[in-house]
């Protein structure tokens, strides 16, 4: 099952990719790419093999690509800063995913088994750490006070976002409020430093940095919640992950915290048992899919979606018109699209 | 100029009026009334006077309401804890409107000269600061530490939603999220607040406190902006002020954040001149209403309240159907409708 999302209303959405944006950076990430294999490099061993291993196994990149585009949005001269910005937003993405993988004892990743299956947890945490480490090190390079400030600002938050979502984990009763706010936390506000660090880099004024900054959080946003619907509606190809992974680990996210309070108390005894007590047994997912269909709660994700999409395409509104402009927004259509 | 509001696919709002849920609530608000009025009262000179010249002046009472009907969806058996909490949260209410006004230098409120016209800004602050203290007494004779850690934050966060205002006050260029954060602090709070501490009467458990704090609270987002778009687009009647005001004192809400983003730079220096620097000419809220149609920035704002209006909803899932859970639906219906 697809979800069916309708077309926006007179916002034609055929070339909904990130082609463009891609090719607008695409010389920066070459160097983004570079920095980030020579900084991966250790003395001690395991260490490179581990950090390698998540970081050589693919994944977009989107979040240094919107630092190199938000810093070209801004007018940012091609200088070294912005690549090692970039790379530092991409290490501390890889830092989380190693140290959520232990957390969450998850078995695989990108398709591929975890690290913390091939080298176990500790390695995990570690290569999690010197990862951090090498981030911070390439900010204090980059010698911008103020994205130092950002970036680590968002370093804590985002550990913050890990402790709510352990507190609110596989509770049933989780509220969309308290939801959102863990993945604000968790996910977006990495976007939103990511972003907001472009204008910061080109020195531009404070309602420029708030327009980035907002872009990426409510991008984030809506990244997630379509990342959940298409974790019960999707193909594995555009989700680089298994349709049911987040049930199986009985994860608490958006469609769920619909289905389970529209839902009667019959269900609500379902994700329970499934979720909670993770007693999930055969033909289980397909009956999660039928109750989310009852409820509407996968269309209702991606309506929830499209008004943080809204919101981030607004943020973009002061920018005057440029190809850099264009293809940020072309993003948002994207995020939202691949529920498609 | 009305705002035209599509209606919401499948959901009649037929009867979108307050009129059932202030039937539900009568008998306690009576005794909310009889509280109130008793609780005004003062041996120094003035402040009854001044308290009660706002008191008096109406108002829908819809936190006091909300505090009862959410007590009442709890179970909570008719004691004189919830009457005495929503007479506390009503002197909360009034006592920001008081400090608003001085903050404001507003000379209107509800139709009506404000008290710091006819009394002095001195007797407005001191009145406001009674009100505060004789809610947070009665708050102390129902003896709940929890209700009163709620309120009692609310009070906290009121105080920093209007400081985040003076801060954001007349910046053309505040984003939509800072915006939005402001609204959340100064107006969303207290009917988040109001809502919680019905279950919180009822010693119901976390997840029903949960649930009404999720309602009010974005029930009170979709009531501020719904306020925000009828400013520009309303009738007076609806609106118990008159139209244009919020634009005469150069605040900076919802539907003027989306139109200066996306307006010209023409138009963003219409906006500077009127909002920020309050070169008000003849005509300026007319030509301020054209640019907004032409954005589409009252539709918008109605649309972005709906999303919140859907969160409160939702929010209210996990109770059984009952008379009370559809009455509180319906203020959502007609906290939007208002917009018609």
């Amino acid at each position: 099952m697809g979800v069916v999302v309708p077309m926006e209303k007179g916002r034609p959405q055929a070339e909904a990719d990130l082609n463009d944006l891609v090719a607008l950076v695409a010389d920066g990430m070459a160097r983004v790419n570079t920095t980030i294999l020579s900084r991966t490099g250790s003395e001690v061993t395991m260490i490179p093999e581990v950090a390698s291993h998540l970081i050589a196994s693919g994944g977009k990149r989107l979040r240094p690509i919107l630092t190199l585009a938000c810093a070209d949005l801004c007018g940012y001269q091609g200088g070294e800063g912005a690549v090692k910005l970039a790379a530092s937003v991409e290490f501390m993405h890889t830092a989380t995913l190693l140290h959520d993988d232990v957390v969450d004892e998850s078995d695989m990743r990108r398709g591929q088994v975890a690290a913390r299956i091939k080298w176990g947890n500790e390695a995990s945490v570690l290569a999690g750490d010197f990862l951090l480490g090498q981030a911070f090190r390439m900010m204090v390079e980059v010698g911008s006070l103020r994205a130092l400030d950002i970036l680590s600002a968002a370093a804590t938050v985002i550990a913050e976002g890990e402790v709510m979502q352990l507190t609110a984990a596989k509770n049933t009763e989780t509220t969309e409020d308290e939801y959102l706010a863990v993945i604000r936390a968790k996910t977006a506000e990495l976007f939103a430093a990511a972003c907001e660090v472009g204008p910061v880099l080109a020195e531009r004024p404070r309602p420029e940095q708030a327009a980035c900054r907002s872009y990426g959080m409510n991008l984030g946003i809506a990244f997630q919640l379509i990342d959940d619907a298409l974790d019960y509606g999707g193909s594995s190809a555009e989700l680089g992950k298994n349709v049911g992974d987040d049930f199986r680990e009985g994860k608490i996210t958006l469609p769920i915290v619909l289905a389970f309070r529209r839902g009667s108390e019959d269900e609500r005894a379902f994700w329970r048992r499934t979720l909670q007590e993770g007693a999930i047994e055969d033909g289980d997912l397909e009956t999660a899919r039928t109750i989310l269909r009852r409820h509407r709660a996968l269309e209702d994700t991606v309506e929830r979606a499209r008004h943080y999409g809204a919101m981030a395409r607004d943020a973009l509104a002061l920018f005057p018109q440029s190809p850099t402009k264009a293809a940020l927004l072309q993003a948002i259509d994207f995020c939202i699209a691949r529920a498609h």
